[in-house]
């Protein structure tokens, strides 16, 4: 079998959606992986990219995307509602088929030392790839944001993994890691007030003292006139995305707010639909069909969860030949 | 104004109820300090015993009282659905007025000395008294129990923070520890079934994915004839008590099973009703008065969280002057 990998760097445009094109199209029609989606979202202004297949394929292409946004994007005119540090901000990778978390540690390397040799861009390595103890979790080093970083580089402890401790001027710092599939998934709130999906948010999110695997917070959706709980699923198999949605609508109960629907950015693993259709299916007494279809998969997942602009392509199985 | 902690003694015998009655004999009607409870429970074949007042009078107490337990439980004769490692099992302090958490650790490290030095049983200080970082937390000392201990005791690592590396004969080890207030407490579900007890406490608690602050695991209640979820509350403001209960009804619905009530050990806060009521109180757009009387706050408790055997002494507050 040939190794599989997903890969998703995040970019810091998602307005200009000429540039976006622009940028994909590097990653188009390449041999031995598929783009599986890009996905600009203006409130961010970020795109997530999702690609599967080859990692040294994937490797390759992903550094000539980043001289392709390095190009494109200043990051000295960029703002939008999601954190960020660089004009690409983050390039994960994940084991999908016949591929070992070390490898992708291996491949977070590779890729690191050859953005910087060629572009100078200073390469923090987290998550599975982390060599330090507090660069494990990406938050604590995209703290200050490009913004801040100028100075905190120079910090020793700050010191990037690849690279001088100077951001590169216009595009920063990136973020690069391995890691298990997470599941980037935000909850809608029939409320335009953020302190509502604040206080929900830290109910849930392990930082504020909630679900040992859950990251979240607030954001206010302007295009949309709502605001949503966002949040990161680091490990859907001990929080499933059930449990986080029935808990969100118990708390949202206290604010006479309506949990309307939920968003799935990127893909997810057909296993964490599974575990969470389960729940609902046993709560109706129903039968389940472990093997269903993908396609009913989708439909139940839209009954239950009520996702919304969803479909089984985002289901990382459906890529997958 | 006096220095108040609170002290909550457990002991391992919870059946002989002749037995409980002459070791708690020794509590009761002393200057300086108030016997607010005492609760054999046969199943856990353990008494909780709540002590309130002057923190020195306190441990001048708890330490002829352990001489008590020393002369009538013998722990090799001992057995009981609450996991143990002495004939007294803890002893923590807990700052409630005009009393700091340093001064509580101290206290722990006064009655520890005291106890080691006059009945030779070894001590380890626990929690905020620890004095070292797997000793934090209790499950981590009191592994393999009574039982277990004679070997772990000699292993260097499990040296006693007090005594020689040997447990004693018949009355095992103490825990002595300071914290703050912990919320103990039990969740009743109308099945026999352990299973369901179990995968619930797992979906809570922190060690398999669950809230931070929550420890939690199925107990039996042969007297009463259904399960319980048991659980401890380690900070009440981050995880309320509504959160846990409301996670566990939603949990127990895939069962089929009801939450019929739930049930406190010992002594807890107003702070922490107040801090669930308003939940409930919000949920059902009544106005919360946070002036409340006791008598009122139990009522309300009663009602929503559906506390059984509950009265108003057991709020900390009630007990105070």
């Amino acid at each position: 079998m040939p190794k599989i990998v997903q890969c998703v760097p995040n970019f810091s445009e998602g307005r200009d959606l000429d540039k976006v094109e622009e940028i994909v199209s590097v990653l188009k029609d390449k041999k031995g992986f598929n783009l599986v989606s890009y996905e600009p979202d203006a409130d961010y202004n970020r795109t997530v990219v999702t690609l599967l297949g080859d990692p040294l394929k994937i490797i390759d292409a992903v550094v000539l995307f980043t001289g392709k946004v390095l190009e494109l994007v200043d990051m000295n005119n960029q703002s939008g509602e999601h954190p960020r540090m660089g004009a690409v901000d983050v390039i994960p990778f994940i084991p999908i088929e016949d591929v070992t978390m070390e490898e992708c540690v291996e491949y977070a390397n590779i890729i690191g030392k050859k953005i910087n040799d060629k572009y100078a861009i200073p390469i923090f390595l987290y998550a599975e790839a982390a060599n330090k103890k507090d660069r494990v979790k990406l938050p604590n080093i995209r703290k200050g944001e490009f913004e801040g970083m100028k100075d905190k580089i120079k910090e020793e402890r700050w010191y990037p993994d690849f690279g001088v401790p100077e951001i590169h001027p216009t595009f920063g710092v990136i973020g690069v890691g391995a890691r298990i599939p997470l599941i980037a998934y935000n909850i809608d709130l029939d409320t335009k007030d953020t302190k509502v999906a604040n206080n929900i948010a830290k109910t849930i999110r392990f930082s504020s003292g909630g679900f040992r695997h859950i990251q979240a917070g607030p954001v206010y959706l302007d295009n949309r006139g709502h605001v949503q709980v966002t949040l990161n699923i680091l490990d859907y198999k001990k929080n499933p995305i059930y449990r986080i949605f029935e808990t969100v609508k118990m708390e949202a109960k206290r604010y006479h707010v309506n949990v309307t629907a939920s968003e799935l950015v990127g893909l997810l693993p057909r296993d964490s639909l599974v575990r969470s259709l389960r729940y609902y299916f046993k709560v109706n007494s129903l039968e389940f069909d472990k093997t269903m279809s993908l396609d009913d998969l989708t439909k139940y997942t839209i009954k239950y969860l009520k996702f919304r602009d969803f479909d089984k392509y985002k289901i990382i199985e459906a890529n997958i030949k």
